[in-house]
């Protein structure tokens, strides 16, 4: 079989942005990148759900199930049809009635990440893009002050990071942007599960500070923060869409983008080009 | 309950390396991020497997717990005990029985990647960590000249990352460094399985050229690559120690932290401090 040409997202969506530098701010529109749950369906059987940027499906769906090695060759893929939902993706993947015996066989449930994302999600009705608000807003803060004193302060937490240039750090600030505790990790959301776990054994009210993240904002990120109650994700790379629709639907601030110099905040929401 | 301290691993190896300059080189070592299999067990039954870094690990399991929202609060984990192996880990977590049951009956099968890394593992009896060999070694080449092109090659490719900021790219080189493909995502193992899709539909040798990355080199994109028969995997940031072994049972090629002036190859094998 041949890939047919199929009309698709572009993989950015321009969202609503307040550009700070130094104490000045402006209102304006930024693209960020498509996060965008993508399930991956075996024989009429929904196999895993990836966090993906709505590009290429027919591709993802076929190197997946080569690089997972849930088909040998791609000769046993007989069939793929991309349904494209507003906010979702179904990949069909008809594949060879031996390769499928072997993959209901093996009974591993698939799941994804976006570098990393979902926990275990079968199916796109399992996934939890709705979280409660956040239960204590963050208070009025001099932001450009409180961030840039946590950005000055993450690399001496960052020893493991000096020593291999290959793992995230996770902080907790309080709100004057002085860094308590950090944790790292090769993964970003191991980082922050460690953090949340020592604030959660020492007690810390995580509804009275923010996490300042190393990383990318991710889906699976902002989604943890809010099931804490914490008010504020601050990461010094970019956010995804869904990071951004997570954080306004929690009542959270997410701000990327966070240098010596200024940050981005991500209000939510289209933005007009 | 407190956390008791625990003995455990810093969070990094040494490893041999050849460094690049230009075309001079030199042998040495390098410390490196560990990557290791970490499974979390709730009352004695295997629930996920994440790849992590071997530091805090009863704070990992807390707050992995929290924020996937297993129990509603820290007093539902009664105890936490970290058992470290040679090569694994196990947190046995002991939860309130009512936690317990809701986490049954949502009959969730979570599973973790760094950042990204396991595909549905449930236990360490199913981690698939001895790849077989590729079958075609990657021929003598001047590496220096090759990724030097394919490194300033890649940027062209990067339109999402452009737009954004927020993106991993995966690009397909011939063994002169040219790059002949490029796939965006927001995860870097969704680019991975988006060229690798291609590829296979377009009839791509695999074993006859190799995998550039914008991204760290992680576990799970060298099993992908190993599984495809791919001879080299070389990436602009860090690998971790899980990649290094990998690659080398796989008889590939690890190369990291490439740029125009250089690079570093992973030989494999712990090194002598």
């Amino acid at each position: 079989m041949r890939l047919e040409p199929q009309s698709e997202r572009t993989g950015s969506q321009r969202r609503a942005i307040v550009r700070h530098q130094g104490d000045a701010f402006t209102a304006g529109a930024d693209d960020v990148s498509e996060e965008f749950p993508v399930a991956l369906v075996f024989n009429g059987i929904s196999h895993a759900v990836m966090m993906a940027t709505p590009r290429d499906l027919e591709a993802f769906g076929t190197g997946f199930a080569l690089t997972e090695g849930l088909v040998a060759r791609v000769g046993d893929i007989h069939d793929i049809e991309v349904l494209l939902h507003a906010d979702s993706a179904e990949v069909q993947l008809t594949i060879a009635q031996q390769a499928f015996l072997a993959l209901k066989d093996r009974r591993r449930t698939l799941a994804g990440r976006t570098g990393c994302g979902l926990c275990g999600i079968e199916s796109l009705q399992m996934l939890d893009l709705l979280p409660a608000p956040v239960p204590r807003p963050l208070p009025a803060l001099p932001l450009d002050a409180v961030l840039a004193r946590a950005w000055r302060e993450l690399p001496a937490h960052q020893t493991l990071m000096a020593a291999t240039g290959g793992v995230h750090a996770a902080a907790w600030c309080t709100l004057d942007g002085g860094i308590l505790h950090a944790f790292e990790d090769v993964g970003r959301h191991n980082a922050l599960d460690k953090l949340v776990g020592h604030l959660a054994h020492a007690g810390v009210d995580m509804s009275r500070g923010f996490v300042f993240l190393s990383s990318r904002a991710s889906y699976e990120l902002v989604r943890k923060a809010a099931r804490m109650g914490i008010p504020m994700v601050a990461t010094i790379s970019a956010p995804t869409s869904l990071a951004i629709d997570i954080a306004q639907q929690a009542g959270m601030r997410l701000v990327s983008f966070c240098r010596h110099s200024g940050f981005v905040e991500y209000t939510g929401g289209a933005a007009a080009s």
